[in-house]
């Protein structure tokens, strides 16, 4: 082990134990967790090797559905030690970045959990999860991806011989993008207009068996296939389907909350808001990847920085300087690690949140329904950007190394992007995030005092005749004068922007298209750091660590509020909380913290537990031998098994012989 | 075509044709470039097709030194109507991205025309041209990337034999990195540490023999190979090289400023400063590169965007909105463009600049020999990364389809994003940068006048007492505004820097590195953009152009001001220039400024002329056919060509038949 990361490791004068303990739960959780990680390190089929990164699709899409078998063989015949299947799966996805089963649980499932009524539940949920049938989760259309509602695929039910008819009318109705089912999917739940003797009741799910499980030929009337090559996401065969006339019984729309009878009457019945909670499922899960993601990238960073040198302070000395004590290069990788901590508390809170909720669901009490809705999009649409431009950044500051696909970031980077697009793009998820604080605001003065994520907007009036108190750097060192600018800086904004809003003639969609949309992007993101500081905060102070941990945490919370006025203190300018000398300030605040927070980086971020076989990185590894881990997978690459002689006979030698 | 693109073009209230000669300067120029794209194109042999989008290393590689190959000897055997070898070579690089002796005529060839003396050049320059050899430029190492001086491969000197023996001592030695090493380069330019008689002379080059030139082998001493699959560059074969004592001629020490004589004597020569030209000739083309790249992915995303629609603002309506009508879409893309006219500009100047240097030096007047070298590292480092944050966001702006391999925007990004890494990592160019604007101002502080790009530093005392006078949107809609609260911003950030840098009695390089690094950096940003605005402005005045075109130019320049100072107005408001609201209106002002672009934005991307086979997009195609091309490339894509029966029945009917 490198002599730098011993000396860093050492250096901790917290319990890296203690917080890894806090990072997965409970001591029986972080035990499951890395026995399952250590399960698939340890088994020739399962583990990813260092040449997995010159792989081409087809290898990548065959290996991975090959490790989807041979763990439910082993996990059926010997059993993983007790590791409930759950849990190795996640361990496996760990480990490759996405499984040939993901969409299949994470939508296809779950939409049977909770679209299906409890007829169809009984009939196919075992099923599904047996993976007797492997499903996929069919909704996006060439034409149509955020704007669900125009959505082209008809379903029209023939009363004769009662069922529906799934068809695509147009070129814009294929069904694109849906993972799995390009070359896996034997069902997809297609998402589809529902006509009923002319009449349009709009878009509703339908289950529709699209491969013959006997062959895995297409079933009659459905044209399917992989859509190629994409940035990353290339052991996922994303598909392309066209349905022509395809019958399904009329029992396979997914009725839990609609439901068409015999006669053809559609009637709705259910709560909907209830439906709103399985979305929450997928928006948690992409607060986890943020956080799982941003941990892995700065991980590799990290050591990275700590073991590379470059550069004599004095010509003469002996040793070069680590690249991670450049300021600059703290400025880089700091910020990012505080936001990692700051998702995984919002993690914390909103699964708690969600299952607290779940239960009062099945009370059948539905207070607070909206509360996680309203504030999820927001997050969607801000951790998935920062994640994504945090792991360039930790890329980026790797130098060449960051370039090779053997260092794990390119291929981080390439995967984590999608998320800035589905489940929802990023442009459009922060709008509902604004329209939720528009909607507040005008309740708020209209005389109704606001409760939840968006109380601060109470004082929205009275903030304006703030003004910070801050006369040196070290006035910033407290969370109440960090929060309080936090608030004057969403307040001004949203109150500004609202304001906007409810003045001139013009329709209301011009005013939020045409006119202030930049302005709603820009207030949301504000809100939504705000409520993700208050999260951190909150959920440090009220964590079971001991306070020498505690510290640390804390001082990353620092970094992560005053980080983000950092990026855009012009708000506070402008309504005159901040004069002159703040910014400054501020920028002299965050080296201070940066000293206190850089010895301890390594240690705070190894904490997130990611093992060798994870990383699988040739410069991030827990050893720190970087140079003979790069010129190994260099020299074992595939290139270096194939000599050229044809092509050297055939296109370079006439040049050396002048014979071209 | 689709209407709208077809209306977009017709509403163009200038001449685009016009617009494009400026762009390549000529009539001549333009026919040239326009029938060398066009050979390109007709050539089976030359095309890429969309397929190349999944094609593997392996593929790509040898598919490119094909290319090649057909290239000279169609040249010769034909000749392309006249055009140039360069022209063709260009056509040939725009098409594929890179082409695998880019490096050979850029890097190796060029080191041998500014670094060898006239007997050498005399012996090696028309062989390298007519790759007869073909080489690399063999600099960085293992251990050693940004920091030149510090590599430790040795080259010494053995009297005896009046040769060099040049050696890697180490891991850390091996050459890492140089591109055309790995499969093709016959020679390298090495760079070593000159040891005569135990002493060190620094890092001098040395022209190595590597590869048998009859049977393509390596020589004996050399151990070289390629490093495997990289974030982009793909089709390149960068290298990794260990030489074990590899004798060289005392000759091949590229010796036009120094030598080595018999008698193992090292003098210098010439002048060195002329070397740094040789440097230029790179720098400038990275500027090319990035507007020439930027153009790309913008062609792309703004007819993506106008032909793409998503919401009806209405219900009932018959028609949705074209993405690139929504606020927050003009936002990401009219700063882009606005960033990629600057480069244009600055281009020409910079290259004329530098043909007027190579002028004088002929004539022996060494004048102005380092202006261009100042203001080029940090045109390096901001424009690189600037570029590469444009070309993400031109990729994110497409939704999903920017996630496809086939929309060619995630290749753009990942062969692009080497641009912020080699040729001088950007955080250390950035601080070459701020080291002149340092030296500068501390002249200035001793009394000494200012002359070129700083001179807008002489007052840095004076500014300090301005204040921005605009009180609407409408105010900030002069030159001389924008450029005034440009030049305040970087005065107050260069003076309140070097202010700090001069106090304190810590060492020069902990103050650097340790203590202020961020905001040398941060002031390097801002002078770096000043200039450019200022190249920018100029160059539309001076230019030929029509009044109808120039005006578009003009609203583009005030964009590119305006954007930079929303991005990070904070020093304004620090330093008194902004008070409340000044923000909020320079927001205004931009929206009022892309009201008047977002017409034109269509004849202005697609003046700068990249055909359909350069772009190789399948939603970016001069015809706007946008599904037809996304379904054809999927379909005709990869692994549709093969089915999966073997795992079927090994990997996935066992689910199906519960049998597992
Ligand atoms: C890797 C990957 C996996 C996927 N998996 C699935 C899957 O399993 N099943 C499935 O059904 N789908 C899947 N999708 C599709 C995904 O859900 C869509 O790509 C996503 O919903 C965005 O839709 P779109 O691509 O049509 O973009 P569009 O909606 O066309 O948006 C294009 C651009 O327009 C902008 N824009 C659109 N509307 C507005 C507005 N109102 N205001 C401002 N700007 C706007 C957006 O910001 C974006 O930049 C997947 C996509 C990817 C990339
Ligand atoms: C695609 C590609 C092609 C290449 N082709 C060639 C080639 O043909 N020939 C060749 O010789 N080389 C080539 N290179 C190598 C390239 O020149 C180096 O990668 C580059 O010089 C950076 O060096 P490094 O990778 O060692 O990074 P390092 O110098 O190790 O830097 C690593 C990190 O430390 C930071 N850092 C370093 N010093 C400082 C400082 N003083 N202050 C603050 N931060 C600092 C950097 O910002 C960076 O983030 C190529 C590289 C790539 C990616």
């Amino acid at each position: 082990v490198h002599h730098s990361l011993l000396r860093e490791r050492s250096q901790a004068d917290f319990d890296p134990y203690e917080l890894k303990l806090f990072i997965f739960d409970s001591e029986d959780m972080l035990k499951a967790k890395e026995s399952a990680d250590k399960a698939i390190e340890i088994h020739d089929v399962f583990r990813t090797p260092s040449e997995w990164h010159s792989w081409d699709r087809e290898e990548k899409v065959r290996d991975a559905m090959r490790k989807i078998y041979h763990f439910h063989k082993k996990q059926k015949d010997i059993g993983f030690q007790g590791l409930t299947y759950k849990r190795m799966m996640v361990a496996c996805e760990e480990s490759m970045g996405q499984v040939p089963v993901d969409l299949h649980y994470y939508m296809f499932v779950t939409c049977i959990k909770y679209l299906a009524s409890d007829e169809q539940k009984a009939l196919w949920l075992s099923d599904a999860k047996k993976l007797k049938m492997h499903g996929c989760y069919a909704q996006t259309e060439m034409g149509h991806g955020s704007n669900i509602a125009g959505l082209e695929t008809t379903a029209t039910f023939d009363r004769s011989t009662d069922e529906f008819v799934i068809h695509t009318p147009s070129l814009s109705a294929y069904k694109f993008w849906p993972g799995e089912l390009g070359k896996f999917a034997t069902h997809a739940i297609v998402f589809a207009k529902l006509i009923i003797d002319g009449t349009d009741h709009g878009v509703q799910s339908f289950l529709v068996e699209i491969r013959d499980k006997r062959n895995h030929c297409l079933l009659p009337g459905v044209i399917a296939g992989d859509i190629g090559p994409k940035y990353g996401f290339n052991m996922k065969d994303n598909g392309y389907m066209a349905l022509n006339h395809v019958r399904i019984p009329r029992t396979q729309m997914l009725s839990r909350y609609s439901e068409v009878s015999e006669e053809g009457v559609f009637t709705k019945k259910g709560n909907l808001k209830i439906l709103y909670t399985a979305m929450q499922t997928i928006r948690i899960l992409i607060v986890r990847m943020a956080f799982k993601n941003l941990s892995k990238g700065l991980t590799i960073a990290i050591r990275y920085g700590i073991v590379r040198t470059q550069f004599k302070d004095k010509a003469g000395s002996d040793e070069e300087r680590a690249i991670i004590d450049y300021q600059t290069h703290q400025f880089k990788l700091i910020p990012i690690l505080s936001q990692c901590y700051a998702f995984l508390f919002v993690y914390q809170k909103v699964s708690k949140d969600f299952s607290d909720l779940k239960k009062r669901i099945k009370a059948g009490d539905l207070t607070g329904i909206n509360d996680l809705h309203t504030i999820s999009s927001g997050m969607k649409a801000f951790y998935t950007w920062m994640t994504l431009e945090g792991l360039e950044t930790c890329r980026q500051s790797c130098g060449g190394a960051g370039y090779s696909m053997f260092s794990g970031l390119p291929g981080l980077v390439q995967d984590y992007a999608a998320q800035v697009t589905y489940e929802g793009d990023n442009t459009v998820m922060a709008q509902q995030g604004a329209r939720f604080l528009v909607k507040s605001l005008g309740k708020m003065m209209k005389g109704e005092t606001l409760t939840g994520w968006v109380s601060y907007l109470n004082k929205v009036y009275e903030v304006t005749e703030y003004k910070c108190k801050a006369e040196k750097p070290e006035d910033f060192d407290s969370l109440e004068t960090l929060e309080e600018m936090l608030v004057v800086k969403t307040c001004f904004m949203v109150g500004d922007t609202c304001m906007k809003m409810m003045q001139g003639d013009e329709p209301m969609q011009t005013k939020w298209n045409e006119m202030y949309q930049q302005e709603l992007v820009e207030m949301s993101k504000a809100h939504t750091m705000l409520v993700t500081f208050q999260i951190f905060r909150d959920g440090i102070k009220s964590s079971w660590l001991q306070e020498s941990t505690k510290k640390h945490l804390c001082n990353l919370c620092k970094v992560f509020a005053a980080h983000q006025i950092y990026l855009d203190s012009a708000p506070l300018f402008e309504c005159g909380y901040f004069s002159g000398g703040h910014q400054k300030m501020l920028l002299e605040y965050m080296k201070m913290q940066f000293k206190l927070i850089r010895p301890v980086m390594l240690p705070l971020i190894e904490s997130f537990g990611h093992n060798d076989n994870i990383l699988n990185s040739c410069i991030g590894n827990s050893y720190g031998d970087i140079l003979e881990n790069q010129l190994e997978s260099a020299v074992n690459s595939d290139l270096n098994r194939k000599d050229m002689f044809p092509d050297f006979e055939k296109y370079m030698k006439p040049f050396y012989n002048a014979k071209i």
